[in-house]
C-alpha cells in the first residue's frame, strides 16, 4: 500500500483524537454505565450533560454524553496542535466545499465543526481545559481503570475514498484488510498519535459510528469488568469478547451502553512511529483478522451501529462478505 | 442437597483425583501438544507411552499419554491415604460385585482396577514414585505453565445415580445444576481434596469422559495459551472460552488435543474444606451457570467426550436441552 | 524430618485455621485501613467490635476488630470439624494441664478457649453462623481482593517445642528452616487444611503474632494495594515486599495496621495433601529462603510483632542471626 | 518550567531513540544473559557482534553487544525521519564545533556520529534495514517478553546544561527533579516519541550511562524475570525493584548484565503528545518520586554506571544528596 506525501506533510497538524459526544435518551442510566460500571472520571455536569475523562488525561473530556430524544453519535473530536493549524484546517475543509464553521464549545477554545466528504460529523481544537494530573490518585481507579481514549471506528461506505481524504490530511494506514481476488480494500487502521489507530474504517452502509475504545492497564482489567457487568445486570450488553485481534494485536473487548452505542475496552497495541512503519495487510477470508484464537464475531457486531446526528446514509460499495458467527 | 453420612465418614479415603491415562493415536503429535504447546514436563517415555507431570507435582505422573489405534480414555486415577485404604477400597468394591483386581502399573506402588457402577474405569493407589521438586525452577515453566491437574469432568446418563455412588465413597458436592420445574439433577461437583471438584458429572450418554483439567496461576497464563495455539497451527484445537464459570467461579478454557480429547485450562476457584460448606444450585436454563459473561457454549462442547476404553455406551436419562450457541 | 503418626491420627480433628481477634485502639482507624484499603467485608458491627470476612468466606468472620487501651493480638481462631472434636479437644488440653473452657462468642457455636504449652491463646469452635456467598458479588470486590484467612505466623521461643506440639494436634510441617551447623529447628510451616500453612512458627522472644496472612487472587492485586497505600496516607505502613518467598513460593507483601499489627497479603503457594508430601529443607543462612529474589527484609520485619493478651514472652531458645536488611 | 520553542520546530527532527551499543567483555555471557534470559530477539550475529532486537520492533536491532577488552557504552542511537534531517543534523552539531561525521554502520543507511556538549556519543540515521514483523508469532516469545526499546538515563554533570541542549534539538521535559531550597534541576525526564521520555538526565558525575530500558506487556512479565533470574544464578544481579516509581509512575525493575552495565524493565507509562502537556516537578527530598511505595534504592543504583567509550567524566554541579537504602 502507497503511502500519499500528504500523510508526512499535512495541509494541518492534527495530534490525536481527542473526544466525542455521544446523545444519550437516559442521562442517569448512562452515568451508571460510564461512570459507575466503567470508571470514568466526571469533571463537569448538569442536567443536559455529562463531561468525562479517563484516568491519565489532563483534558477537560475525552466523552460528553448529551440527553436527547434519539441516541446518536455526533461530532468526533481531534486536537490540532496549535491555533494556527485550525486556520488552516478551516482553509482546507472550506477548499473542499465542506461545512467548515467556528462553534463555541464549553471547555475547549476556538472550535471548528465540519464534515468529511462522507458526512462525518468532525470537530478540531487546539486548547481545552487542562486539569490536575489523577493517574497516580489511585484510590480513583475503579471499573476497567480507563487510561485515555484510544480510537473511533466507523462503517464507511467506502473505505477507498475514506483513506485518500484521511491520507490528505496526514492519517497513516497501520494495517488493513482487502478481498483476496479483486484486492479491494475493505477496512483500514489509521493513526496519527503513534498507535495503530487514531480512527478506523470499514465497508458498511454509512458513515455510521462502530465504536469508540478506550484504552485499560492489562487484560486483567478487562476480566474484572466482565465479571461486574455479569453480574450488575449488563450481561445483556457484553457483545463480544475477550479476545486477541488479529489486527493491531490488541486484547479487547466490546460492549454496547444503554442506548446501544458500541465501546470497546482494548489494550496492547503497539508503536507505529517510525515513518517507515510497512501496513500490514489481511485477507477478508482470514478469520484470524478479526479474532486471532478464531471464534468469529457476532452478526450484531458486523452490522449495528450508531448513526450520526443529521446524517444521511448509503449502502456500501463493496458485498463481499467476512466469516460471521453462525 | 442433602448431604449423606458417608462423605465425612467413607469407607475409604480418597485423598484426590491423581491421573489419567489417555491412549492417542500420534505419540510424536500428543507430545508435541502437551509437551511443548501446554508445558507439562516429561517424567519417562519409551515408545509406548510418556508420563507427564506438572510444575508442582511432586508424584511420577498425572497424565499418561499410551500410544494406539483409537483415541480412547483409560482409568481416571486416584490416591488413597495409605495402603489399608487400599485393601479397603478392594473390599468395598467386590461387595458392590464390580471387577476389582490388583494391577502391576509402572512407578506406582499396590494399584487397584475396577469401575464405578456406570462403567467408568478407576484406579486406586497409595504410592507412586515420588520426583524432586521443581516448583521453583522457573526456566522449566513454559506454555500454559500448568500446576497440578484438577479435574476430571464426565457425561453420565444417570447423574443422580453417579453422585448417589461418589458420596457413598466420600465426595461431596460442591455445586450442581438441576431442571427448573421437575428437579431434576443435571449435573453435579463433586470434591476430596478440598477446591469445587475433583470429579464432576454432567447428563449426557455416556460414561464417557468430558474433560481432564489443569490448573493454571492466572487469566493471563490462559491468555498466553490461546496466543500460541492461535498461531502455531492450534488454531481449530481452541473449542470454547476464555470465560469465566458460573458454576465453580474458575476462569477457563477448553481445547481439544490432536485426537479430540478435551482439555481444560482452569483457575481460581474456591476452598470448600468447610463441612457445613453449602452446596450451590443452579437452574438448567440459567446460561450464566456455563459463562457467567453470558456466551453459550458451542454445540461440540455439550456432545463431544471421549469414550472409555472397554466401556459400553447408553443414553442418558434426562432430555431437557441447556443453552448452546445457535 | 521425621512425621509422628498423631500427623495423621490427631486426637481430635481441626479442619482449618477459622479466624483472629485483634484489640485495636482506634476502631474508625482500623475500619478505614481493613474494610476501606484492604476490601473486607463488614458482616456485623457494633461500637466495641467490627466482624469481617472476605469475598469467599461463608462463615461470619475471619478477622474481628476489637476495641480497646492497648493493642493485642487475642485467640486464634481454629474450626473443628464437629461437636464431638470439641468435646475431645477440651479432654486433651486438660489432659496437658493446659486451660481449657467453654465460652459464649456472638455467632459461634459452642467455643473452647485454651491456650498452648508455649501460652498462644487458642479457639476452637464446630460452628459459626453461615452467610450467603458473596465471592460472584463482582461489584464488592475493592482493595486487595481478599478472598480468604491464609495463616498465621507466630514469633515461638521454641520453634521445636512448638512444633511438636502442633503435630501432636494433627498439623503437618510442610517447609522448615535449620541452622545449617546444629541442625536445630529455627522456624517451620505446618498446615491442616492443604496449602503450604495453617500456622508457622519462626525462632524469637514470644510467644507472639508476627502477622495473619489473607490470600488474593493474584500478584496484580497486590500491586494495586501498593499504589492505593502509597497515594492515601498508608506509605508508611508497607513494610516488605512485594517479593517471592523461597519458602512456601508465594508472592507476599506486608504491611502494617494502624496499631502495627501485621498483616501479610499472600498468593500462589501449593497443595500439600499428600499423607507422603516431602517437607523442604532450608538453611538459616540461605537468603533467597526469605526471599527468593535476594532482597533482604528489614529488621522489623525480624523484630516487631504482636503480643498475645495477658501472655507472657520469654527470650528464645536458639541465638542465631538470619540475614536483615543492611 | 518554561518550554522552548526549539521544542516544537528543531532544527531536525527526531523520531526516537532507536538502539545502542555496549562493549562486553564476554560475548556468550551477554548472550545468555539478553537472549536466553530477557528474551530479545538475535537478528545477526558473528564472533564480534551480536545484534538484538525486541519483539514488535521492525528495525534491524535496539542493542548491539560488541566483544571487548573493557565494558563500556557507545553511541546512544536515534533515528531521524528522513535524509535530509541527517544533513540538518549535521550542520547543526559542526555549528557547535561538535564532532560529526558519516560512518559506515552495519544493517543502517547513512550514519551521523557526534558527541552532545556534555560528550555522550551519538548517533543519528534515517533508514535501517527493516525486518518482517514477529510480534504475532506467540512461540517466540519468552524470558520478560520484551516489546520495544523504551529510553536511555545517564548521569549528567549538570542536568541544567543537558536540558538546554536536548530542549534545542526537540525534547520535551515531561517530569523533573527539583532542589526544594534552590530550586536546582537535579533530573530530568525527555520525549520524542510520546511516552515519558526517549532520554533521562540524573545528576551526577558523567556523563555515565546509568540504564537502558525495555518496554514489557505487564508487571507479570517482570515478576516471571525475576522468578527466572532468581533461580538461574542471576540473583546478585537484581539490583533495584520491583515497584512503582512516582515519576513516570512506571512499574520497574533494575537488573545488571554480567558486566554491570545496568537495564531497566519497564512498563506503563503515559502519553505526553500534547504539546501543551504539564511537566511535572518532584521535589529531591520526595522519596515517592523514586519509589512510590516508598522503599529507597540502594546506593549502588545512585552511584555505579557505565562509562562511555573515550568520553572523560566531570565531577557533578550539584551536591545535594538524595535518600539513599541504609
Amino acid at each position: 500500500m502507497a503511502i500519499p506525501a500528504s500523510v508526512f506533510n499535512p495541509p494541518f497538524n492534527i495530534v490525536r483524537l481527542s473526544h466525542i459526544v455521544l446523545t444519550v435518551t437516559d442521562l442517569k442510566a448512562s452515568r451508571d454505565f460510564y461512570v459507575d460500571t466503567l470508571g470514568l472520571q466526571v469533571t463537569a455536569e448538569d442536567d443536559r450533560r455529562i463531561y468525562l475523562r479517563a484516568m491519565e488525561e489532563r483534558g477537560h473530556h475525552c466523552l460528553v454524553l448529551e440527553r436527547g430524544d434519539i441516541a446518536v453519535a455526533q461530532e468526533l473530536g481531534f486536537k490540532v496542535t496549535d491555533e494556527e493549524q485550525l486556520d488552516r484546517a478551516k482553509h482546507y475543509f472550506e477548499k473542499l466545499e465542506l461545512p467548515a464553521k467556528w462553534t463555541e464549545v464549553p471547555y475547549q477554545g476556538r472550535t471548528l465543526r465540519t464534515r468529511d466528504p462522507q458526512g462525518i460529523p468532525l470537530e478540531f481544537y487546539a486548547k481545552m481545559d487542562r486539569l490536575p494530573a489523577i493517574h497516580q490518585q489511585y484510590k480513583l481507579y475503579k471499573g476497567v481503570r480507563p487510561l485515555r481514549i484510544d480510537h473511533f471506528n466507523c462503517f464507511s461506505p467506502s473505505v477507498l475514498d475514506a483513506v485518500r481524504f484521511y491520507n490528505s490530511i496526514g492519517f497513516r494506514v497501520t494495517e488493513y484488510t482487502a478481498t483476496e481476488d479483486t484486492d479491494e480494500l475493505w477496512a483500514a487502521w489509521m493513526h496519527r498519535k503513534g498507535g495503530v489507530h487514531d480512527i478506523a474504517f470499514t465497508n458498511g452502509s454509512g458513515p455510521r459510528l462502530h465504536h469508540v475504545a478506550f484504552w485499560v492497564p492489562t487484560p486483567l482489567s478487562i476480566i474484572d469488568l466482565l465479571d461486574v457487568m455479569a453480574t450488575t445486570g449488563y450481561v445483556a450488553n457484553i457483545e463480544r469478547g475477550p479476545g486477541r485481534h488479529g489486527i493491531s494485536n490488541a486484547f479487547f473487548l466490546y460492549i454496547r451502553d444503554p442506548d446501544g452505542h458500541r465501546v470497546e475496552i482494548y489494550c496492547s497495541d503497539y508503536q507505529t512511529i517510525d515513518p517507515d512503519h510497512e501496513p500490514i495487510r489481511w485477507g477478508l477470508k482470514d478469520p484470524q483478522r478479526q479474532t486471532l484464537w478464531g471464534a468469529p464475531a457476532p452478526r450484531s457486531w458486523f452490522e449495528e451501529g450508531s448513526v450520526f446526528a443529521n446524517t444521511p446514509i448509503r449502502a456500501a460499495d463493496l458485498q463481499a462478505t467476512p466469516i460471521i458467527a453462525p
